[in-house]
């Protein structure tokens, strides 16, 4: 069959909105009518080139909604008709690491993900007979995708596609990583660094849990009011303390130390501030942001000696097919604010303005409605 | 009163054996005997002028054992005649951090102790009218000390001074990286890095528990025929399979990565590699040796994000008055094995052999009786 999509022919061009072929589901594969999709910094840090693994030419989207339209032989979790959230991590239930119920990052087909293609090693996607590469194992930029049976979750059907599309990535990573990862616990003082849209919804997400004191760090004093929408209390600008007093801020206004901390930035330098603002004894730091390549981060060990634990997460911990159709539902209930999260909606047409918009830092997030 | 005491009068130099004065107990304080003290490779860290809290001249040692022969005003919770071994990390049950329940480093007494004094902020030992310092708030280089109520553990009767020494610090710091921080679960991999005294204290945790695989890796081949007889099941030594594949060589031993890895050198090059070679997902890697001053410990974060965690512990995470009776209880029911351990023992007059005996990598750890 064929399908709209865009393009990413190589690294730092725009997307091409064109016509591509797509191969039906093969065993174990459904057929996905995508029917929106978020534009995220990952996207964008792969079509920039700074991703060591990027692959071109594919076609990018990786935090998509839509309806199942066909499946493969041996499918049975899902059937034509029903409403799925694409997954960029899937959950087999089978591999050792699904098995040991310890983490949510199922290996069943990351092999083959990894290299952009399909589990049997084959892309669906081609243009004039070449191959194109898949992205993330969902390439929601394309009107149409085939994702293996086990990297969809099943939803409801009364959620709106163009708001729970954004459940497929940031939603869940923010939201996961205060309540999968950490675990925070009613009463916490959490501070979250950078206030972008995963920010947001860490905030968010503490705030669902009982955290008390949540404290928002970000450069830009326009985030300020977005973040205490979504239940931040204290806002702390490193511009205004200096940059190297942030963690005696944090320090101070939490009565010697964040119970946890979240690094939204992806900067190694904020990462370390993250885990020594956390409270000896037990302060945990949740790395989220995706740091450049080649980046490290450091610290003295007498951080983690004194009882500072310091993590990190992907997918804010959440196994795929359990837990996001939970917080479809969150949103559903109005746990969760997902609606002022997006700020612009648009075509397929325009998703290279999505991309601008990003870099201009005048959204949180774009959604591309088909 | 008098006590014989080994006296470092500065760094770097030899301790002198000499007889200080030494007040009896305050409010809240007891006069404890010390029958026994170990000599720990901190007591030599301190002495060698490298820690930059280190304060001279002062009375060395926190290894130790007794029994009380006077108690001050207000004291009920043990009286003369009890058996106890001082802790450097005390446990007043009232402050934030014992109340948190989330860590053992109390901080009732931190700031004196600190200090080399007292809580009262004052030092119980002199000479010539000229004030020595207290050190770890133990001091248990000297035949008689003055240690806060808060800061020993009363423990059984029926057990010899010249062993139970070792639970003040070494054992307990161990075992109590594996059952406390860690919370090694049975049939977890486990690798512990550098076979020294504590390496072996973190082998016979890990066999208590019910480990499966326990890696022991060191530079010294001498070292595996002790750590076997503790419970190491492998052994791999750096020089045997290269230092920069000792990662490759436990994660191949492990399929796919140790569950928990105890970096027990104080190396921060191989607290990163035991971070590295812990399992994708859920690995935890505890950091237990001290670092030299201005080291750091560094990684990609890539490795947290996919699920490594990276942990200290400092006195095991045991609670010392709640825990280290049972430990004791633990050795006199031959739980675990702590005589093996003892490779020498020696007068105080002696105790400057200790250090050098030490130095030699001649001993696991020696004990002077007085």
């Amino acid at each position: 069959m064929q399908s709209r999509a865009a393009v990413a022919w190589k690294a730092g061009e725009p997307l091409s909105i064109e016509t591509v072929e797509l191969d039906g589901p093969k065993d174990g594969e459904v057929l996905v009518e995508v029917m929106a999709t978020g534009v995220c910094h990952t996207d964008a840090y792969t079509l920039s080139g700074g991703d060591p693994e990027g692959l071109f030419p594919s076609i990018l989207g990786h935090e998509g909604a839509g309806i199942v339209r066909e499946v493969g032989a041996g499918v049975t979790s899902v059937k034509p008709g029903d409403h799925v959230i694409p997954l960029y991590t899937p959950e087999c239930r089978e591999c050792k690491t699904c098995l040991s119920q310890r983490s949510n990052l199922c290996t069943s087909i990351r092999a083959t993900q990894g290299k952009g293609l399909m589990p049997d090693g084959t892309s669906r996607f081609s243009t004039g007979g070449d191959q194109l590469f898949h992205y993330m194992g969902c390439s929601t930029f394309s009107n149409f995708t085939v994702m293996p049976e086990i990297a969809v979750a099943k939803v409801r059907e009364d959620a709106p596609f163009d708001k729970i599309c954004y459940i497929g990535c940031g939603v869940t990573t923010g939201i996961g990583a205060v309540i999968y990862t950490a675990k925070v616990w009613p009463g916490a003082n959490v501070v979250v660094f950078g206030l972008g849209g995963i920010g947001l919804n860490v905030i968010q997400g503490a705030r669902m849990v009982g955290a008390d004191k949540i404290i928002g760090v970000d450069l830009n004093p326009a985030k300020r009011e977005m973040a205490e929408k979504f239940g931040m209390t204290d806002f702390i600008n490193p511009n205004d303390v200096g940059h190297d007093k942030v963690v005696q801020a944090v320090i101070d206004a939490t009565d010697g130390g964040a119970d946890f901390s979240f690094d939204a930035t992806g900067n190694t330098t904020v990462m370390r501030q993250a885990l020594e603002c956390c409270h000896r004894g037990w302060g945990e730091s949740i790395v989220i942001g995706v740091a450049e390549a080649g980046k490290e981060i450091s610290t003295r060990p007498f951080q983690l000696v004194t009882g500072r634990v310091w993590k990190g997460t992907a997918f804010g911990g959440a196994r795929g097919r359990t837990d996001v159709p939970k917080i479809v539902d969150w949103y559903m209930e109005g746990k969760i604010n997902i609606d002022d999260l997006i700020t612009h909606t648009m075509p397929l047409d325009e998703i290279n303005t999505a991309f601008d918009l990003m870099h201009e830092g005048k959204s949180i997030r774009s959604v591309i409605q088909f």
